[in-house]
């Protein structure tokens, strides 16, 4: 984790999980209790390895192992089987594989748009992509610029504030910030990925779930007088998790500033602002872009940050589906529980209780999703592989057989139907029934609360009885319409 | 300020101002506009100098010089005169004044009870009061205690979570925690500091209004769920400012403990909890006593964290009320103002525009307050020292005749009334009238809310025309109607 690696996704120290554990874990394998809310990078290491040892995957996986080639076998049509030479220990070797999972997701190779930036081949600072960063204290006394308002660049740019003279945060497209601290302190996620809610959400049309989403986020902080409200409210982009942005804008640590008109020497000017603002380090922290250059563009290939998969997994067009690609799909919510189902679906596939549609229906499917036809209800999934996180896991749950079915579970167990209904759609949802089933799923849904407050209740306050409180209720109502009476007479 | 001087206040390098900028400036001296609204301390510091070049004050300080001893003249019943002794350069000197204030404060002699912390002299680590704390390095990989749950402790808690390894923060009453961010991003104390809510608050019983707190408190986080909550819900603490808390404890870089049971070599034992912890650091943020070691006792005695002054300013019993000690009090409000105007009521006292109540008056309203007897409504200010901001400034202003007729002025100036009622009690409103009296109050006045949202509205948004939101509330009602139709069918 240290250095960074090429062709490696990098992370920098402070990364913690923007997703709670309680809905970022694998479905059959609840995070250990005494682990946060969110998860450190080094403590989501920690529990891949219980994972690993748990289900012994280690003696299937050869590390330092780089894949050069992944190619059709001339049987192809037939067999379904893949040649795939790899590289390790700088000895190349070439093996014959039944079937394939890309899983090298998108966040490997960093976009920086440099041309977009007039006059950064005159800048005598620093500057690096945010993929470089790894500990602020390279920013010590400097004047900072971070470009970009993902997670990464919000991330640096709070970080850099505690030691930097100053910091600047350039956005072009503004975002929703979202704390994790979410309503009464519960994660957000828990709060917003409920079924109810996402139903609810669909069955709006999208300009007033888009008015709605704003006045929740401008409850927290008001995003216009931050200077970081999205320009476009119906077409968003994912949200920025962040607790501190707000607080360190407040005091003045981090400034935000619109996109960049020029780039000089020694500073930098920004559009729609005459001043121009010494500049000793830039972050540009623009993203990433993806590839698999590892295989030929006749199976996949990426256009406008897309790839032709049926499902976001298939490539539509191979007379066999032994081919698939994992994660590489942007949903609002945990990337774990969604690869997971993915393979998991795959594997069916793979064993053949699945079975595709021919490659024209495919095709049509993948086809009419680029157009990006939006329906006009619901939240705008708009970008290329963003997807609605509940609806999607919930297709392929159905195409299992492992969908939970609600209606029937209100008879024979309706607390959990009613927990699955209005609470956290956690991934355990996904192992109640079907292949792959997990006999502990129904349990961890309904002590998931438990475990999400209990980590945090490291000391112990009598509570009021709560009787009083509904005294109280009643009273301070009675009070309150006094009050009004008096302040009105 | 980077070290730490005997008798003096201390300041860590982070240190950023609890109150915002247009509640805690000067009355008829507003922050620069440029200024962050909540101010770190060198920019505090900045102001200072600005206010005393504006005033030209610099020429009536002395700097450098330590008061030794502050004693009556013989003629002292008659004169009201005092003798000064102080020492500058190693050479003492004697002066002779018509009046004394001493502003001193209540935050030089740090409190540091070893004897509740059983073990600590067997503790092989290392450990200081939070008054020796000025840069979170030394906690670099460290597994650090600290304890007290005050401003100062909590600051240094989540400053030293980002380097440390572990982090625990003991407190043995909890506090509410409140963010300078506060509804809508707007700062904590122009929603929370208004005539109007005063009125309210104060109308209402008190556990009326230490429930709606709590109920407003637990709102961002619940308190009891991250283990912070008061255990004395009525006899409140002051509140604890800080903005990151609930994001690192839910992230696990700060563990909340109860109060120490036991210190041993190298852990920690606390009350309640069966493991011990190791730890590395103690830092002690138990807090600040006070004292007056050049006044003797005759004249101001401290007992019980207060003194005994009329309207904590005045001894009550001397025949002559030329000693005056300045901002020995905790308005939950910015000191800033309401020192300034205690120096300017005891300046009308010194001109003789005021004339104080015999001593056996002030005695009896000294000892009233001693006995802290609570009416039963509004907050519980029963600490030492503790009072209603907004209650004890408009004492005083009546005293010196300059507390704004709001009456009147709904007649003649409404805007002005209204936003002195309903907007934040700034302390422009200190000045609008009255001796000292400032020209420019009402404008400060009117434009204090454009000041606080224009600093951090460096990035300029379209907002989406108000006609749509208009269109959007009353069709997102009856979608709502229609969901909530659909959804219970």
């Amino acid at each position: 984790m240290e250095h960074v690696e090429e062709g490696r996704a990098s992370l920098y120290k402070s990364v913690v999980s923007n997703s709670s554990k309680e809905m970022s874990c694998y479905p059959d394998f609840p995070f250990p209790e005494d682990y946060p809310n969110f998860v450190p990078n080094s403590l989501f290491l920690e529990y891949l390895k219980l994972y690993s040892t748990k289900f012994n995957l280690l003696r299937c996986i050869c590390f330092n192992t780089t894949v050069c080639s992944i190619t059709q076998r001339p049987d192809f049509a037939v067999s379904g089987q893949w040649e795939v030479v790899t590289v390790s220990g700088g000895k190349q070797s070439s093996d014959v594989f039944d079937a394939v999972m890309v899983c090298t997701g998108f966040l490997t190779n960093p976009h920086l748009p440099l041309d977009s930036f007039p006059g950064i081949q005159t800048f005598k600072g620093q500057y690096f992509h945010s993929r470089q960063y790894k500990h602020p204290d390279i920013f010590k006394d400097k004047r900072v610029l971070v470009v970009g308002m993902g997670n990464s660049g919000t991330d640096i740019a709070v970080e850099a504030s505690h030691l930097a003279k100053k910091v600047f945060l350039s956005t072009t497209g503004g975002a929703w910030v979202i704390s994790r601290v979410f309503d009464s302190g519960y994660p957000w996620d828990m709060i917003f990925m409920t079924r109810f809610q996402n139903m609810f959400r669909n069955l709006l049309p999208t300009p007033i779930v888009s008015w709605l989403i704003s006045n929740k986020m401008n409850s927290w902080f008001n995003h216009v007088n931050y200077g970081v409200a999205p320009e476009d409210r119906i077409q968003l982009r994912e949200p920025v998790l962040n607790d501190e942005l707000p607080g360190r804008i407040i005091t003045g640590k981090v400034l935000i500033k619109p996109s960049i008109k020029e780039v000089k020497e020694n500073s930098v000017v920004f559009n729609n602002t005459p001043e121009e603002e010494p500049i000793d380090v830039i972050v540009f922290a623009t993203g990433y872009t993806f590839a698999f250059p590892f295989l030929d563009e006749s199976i996949v290939k990426v256009e406008d940050g897309q790839a032709s998969l049926y499902k976001y997994i298939f490539p539509a067009h191979l007379p066999k589906p032994t081919l698939a690609v994992i994660g590489l799909i942007k949903p609002l919510g945990s990337m774990v529980p969604t690869g997971e189902t993915q393979a998991r679906w795959v594997v069916q596939v793979l064993k053949g209780a699945i079975t595709l549609p021919p490659p024209s229906v495919m095709m049509k499917e993948v086809n009419e999703r680029k157009k990006n036809k939006h329906s006009g209800f619901g939240l705008c999934y708009c970008k290329a592989l963003q997807t609605d996180y509940i609806t999607y896991i919930d297709d392929l749950l159905t195409s299992l057989n492992a969908k939970p079915d609600l209606r029937a579970m209100l008879l024979t167990d309706p607390r959990l139907a009613l927990s699955i209904f209005f609470g956290p759609c956690s991934p355990y949802h996904f192992r109640l029934t079907g292949p792959g089933k997990w006999e502990g799923a129904r349990k961890a849904i309904l002590t998931q609360w438990d475990r999400t407050v209990k980590v945090t209740k490291t000391r112990i306050v009598q509570e009021s009885p709560s009787s009083f409180e509904t005294f109280l209720k009643l009273f301070s109502f009675l009070a309150l319409l006094v009050a009004v009476f008096f302040i009105f007479l």
